[in-house]
């Protein structure tokens, strides 16, 4: 296996109206606290917040493009969103392995989304397994 | 509250190409085993799949806009990915309250995706912290 314990894979990528809308009409999720700035403001958040699920959607570019590997099946994810993203942050997205299982090619990864100012959005665990 | 435990909320979507390959857009992962036919005929699968994450997607759909709640804070996921789903499949996304801490207005959800015959793509659990 050509992946040791420590790699680690990143991308960033900028939340922006335009993605968030196309998040909400891909995923079918057009609550309107991702999309209607008066509804937004009568939340605790304040103004409109991405998709939590579009963090995940950047998890799996990080797992599926980012790692050289592209035969892979993914396992896994779990995802604990520890606070929310605004239209217009930064989202840092990290995998690091963790664990490797090389009689069964499982590679077990964190899987960490960071916004502009270092602050944790999301931490969870990926699992996924090398065809190659 | 207005939930009980058992109550179930769902949505159908068609898998479609074009779904997939907005998603790759949205996420930015342009993993071959999703997009391209001939690098997907050498993988296990035989053929195109779409990304496991999309039907993460789909849960957020589910649980962002078929509940009525929308003043909702989605504080974890996990998800197994335990069948593929195929470019073509129609997935059926579904929800069903497990659990409820009426203390903290905390839902915990049973998320399922199955395919068109039944089949279960995806396992696992929300939990949704209730603003209204």
């Amino acid at each position: 296996m050509k992946f040791k314990v420590g790699d680690s894979f990143s991308r960033s990528r900028e939340v922006t109206d335009e993605l968030v809308r196309a998040f909400a009409e891909v995923s079918g999720d057009h609550n309107p606290i991702h999309l209607d700035d008066e509804f937004a403001k009568t939340t605790r958040f304040g103004r409109r917040i991405a998709h939590g699920m579009l963090s995940g959607a950047f998890i799996s570019a990080v797992l599926g493009y980012e790692l050289s590997e592209r035969k892979i099946v993914y396992l896994s994810q779990t995802m604990r969103f520890t606070a929310p993203v605004y239209i217009g942050d930064t989202v840092t997205t990290t995998a690091t392995v963790k664990g490797i299982r090389e009689d069964r090619n499982i590679v077990t990864m964190d899987t960490v989304c960071a916004n502009q100012n270092g602050e944790t959005v999301v931490t969870g665990e990926a699992v996924l397994m090398l065809l190659t």
